[in-house]
């Protein structure tokens, strides 16, 4: 692992020196490197499918690991969209002559190397080691066990345009054995790696905060949360609830629990049960909105601690009914994960009260949590999403692998 | 700890409501405090200092620790400069309105809770807890041993006027015992604790990244290295060299390797040393530049890889003969640490490639290492100079203890 890190910097010294229409042949010959070799990348991906059948994966996660000729195709062209994004690296965020007569500027520059620890799904690897090398970084890849045999095809495709480009292959570097001490190794090479993004669920998050001597960008479990205040239009707030619900139930931006204002639950509760429970949500709730549900003949299973801690990535919601908003803000800051929360309201003083106390990523008045994304924000790609507060927060775009030096030029001064 | 922490949290939630002129006065509130206790103060600095003696602390070190009442009148001073510094929380970065009718922005907001490890001189505690309050961060302050009594006194002048302004006292919280888990304890409250920063020795900046679950900024380290290229104008090189290693030679920004190119090595070797040596300078080099300095009966000691990677803090210089641009950048990637370097040039295309080429927070062109300050930069503050390269790299103001969170604000807006 040590002669990876070594190799990765080496490589990143030779990355960093690109500019951009180098970048952009680079990412061209990688676009069509795979595309060549889309037969060997498909029949490697056949491998690991049958491997996860074989070892009884359900079908959602074979489903997960599958890159046929058309999820290929598909990965692919999103190369074309990251070679028209502008590329940070290069841009002078600020310049300033001192009293001195220093000339005081700071540039954006590459991180260096990062390293990119994920689970299953095989495009990841393409889509890292494009954004990577976009904005001159060498990448140190780590997938999950199920899709080695993909990854290990995709990432030889990218070495070899990467060596016809005249750069050393080791710019992309895949780990090739899935034996997870090497996951603890290389969270360790802080000589070698600039930042650590780990794109996977709590475990892996809390492994990396732990055992990582480098810089680890946390993010992409989100517990998110939408209070509907007192002063909220019921109706339409019951439309962005089930949005934020359903909408795509699976990932991280879902809603997971509805703080409902006691003033406005019993009108609300039992709509809102209705419009989502025909949407195929089940409910867990407070004690109140038990008793609210139980009046309709509706059924909601009693909430814990447990369950309001849970980021359900499924068609479940936890509901609970807040007295007033410091209930709500107080809910929020026990179970949040710092992802995405949003206020329903009309009242513009509740609205900036709820910005200015709740401390997530992305806090939202009158609208879905489904809009924490990269491509919605308007980023053009997206690396990851952060959850904690350093270097790069919410979604993080192509800037987020990117940092600043300082450069000072003068006159062979001095200082006095 | 576990208390510590949750009371600073609470405590942050007070101050992120705060505006500038509630922070305007609850600064004033403490450089008034500070000086209404001034008598308990210096008392209480002068058991630091008489216990440093009792201990057998050299003098410099007893210098470091004191706190009579001119120095106590300068930190207080420092205050209303703070106080003058502009306030960038609330700032919107940016802020756009998205196709789908979202008005998103992106707001600078108080990191939340700041963790300090900090060693002798106690003037950093009241500097952090200024910064932070000017921020609207609550701060956990861990000092020396040595300064516990000036400390204790310190903070607790601080939160009598922190109470006096209707604000929780643990906005700011000292660790009172000088037990060493205490800081290992401290490092893991992730759920409390936004960011720490340690400003010690090598020591202290391993220690906390290897045990941190919190995000740490590495720094003040620095092994600092100028480097007088073949097209460098010979005479002010030896100027600007002398000024970088003697006009503070125990700070991080002080040279301690001067690399020199070949072909002026004998013209310019022997001069370095005189100027150099005149100002009590000694020498580590290499083989080459001791039988350059023999020639002339000059003394050089034979420098190691262990004397390279010495930050000297000392009168002390590091001399390399490197043959080319490529040995120079090659022996700073090697060495460094990150912090500053330079190169001393007549020659535009080496100016640029130093620049391109050397990974380093600050990378200079003909000036100063001694300029990497937040002062000389302009930050008008200085929290610490980081060395790593996530959040903040160099000098950190202000800035670097505020985060940012994105607000989206709809109309009842789903994402379709």
């Amino acid at each position: 692992m040590q002669a990876l890190g070594q190799q990765a910097k080496q490589a990143s010294y030779a990355l960093a020196g690109l500019n951009g229409l180098q970048k952009k042949a680079l990412l061209e010959a990688i676009a069509a490197k795979l595309n060549d070799k889309s037969d060997v990348i498909v029949a490697a991906n056949a491998k690991d499918v049958a491997a996860a059948k074989e070892n009884g994966l359900n079908d959602a996660m074979v489903d997960r690991l599958l890159l046929d000729e058309p999820r290929l195709k598909a990965v692919i062209a999103d190369i074309d969209n990251v070679i028209n994004l502008s590329d940070p690296v290069g841009t002078e965020l600020e310049s300033q002559l001192l009293d001195n007569g220093l000339r005081l500027s700071r540039r954006r520059v590459p991180l260096g190397v990062i390293g990119v620890i994920y689970e299953a799904r095989p495009n990841v690897t393409v889509d890292i080691a494009v954004l990577a090398l976009k904005t001159g970084n060498a990448v140190i890849l780590r997938g999950g066990k199920e899709t080695l045999q993909s990854n290990l095809a995709l990432s030889e495709a990218i070495r070899e345009a990467v060596v016809e480009q005249g750069l050393p292959a080791d710019a992309v570097q895949l780990i090739k054995s899935s034996d997870r001490s090497l996951v603890s190794a290389l969270l360790k090479l802080d000589k070698y790696v600039d930042m650590i993004v780990p794109r996977g669920g709590p475990n892996l998050q809390r492994l990396c905060a732990e055992q990582a001597t480098i810089p680890v960008i946390l993010g992409g479990v989100g517990i998110c949360h939408l209070y509907a205040d007192k002063d909220a239009n019921i109706d339409k707030s019951i439309q962005v609830i089930a949005n934020a619900k359903v909408q795509r139930p699976t990932v991280c931006n879902a809603l997971d629990t509805a703080l409902i204002h006691r003033d406005i639950a019993a009108e609300m509760l039992p709509n809102l049960y209705q419009e989502l429970a025909a949407l195929g949500v089940s409910f867990y709730g407070c004690d109140s909105a038990i008793a609210i549900a139980e009046k309709q003949g509706l059924t909601i299973e009693t909430a814990t601690d447990e369950t309001y801690a849970q980021e359900w990535l499924s068609l479940t919601l936890g509901i609970k009914i807040v007295d007033d908003m410091d209930g709500a803000i107080s809910h929020i800051r026990t179970y949040s994960s710092g992802h995405s929360e949003g206020i329903l309201t009309d009242n513009i003083h509740a609205s900036a009260e709820f910005i200015n106390q709740v401390d997530s990523a992305a806090v939202y008045v009158n609208a879905s949590t489904r809009f924490t994304d990269g491509g919605q924000f308007g980023l053009g790609a997206e690396v990851a999403v952060s959850t904690q507060k350093l270097h790069a927060r919410g979604p993080m775009g192509l800037e987020a692998l990117t940092t600043y030096k300082w450069i000072g030029v003068g006159e062979y001064t001095s200082r006095s």
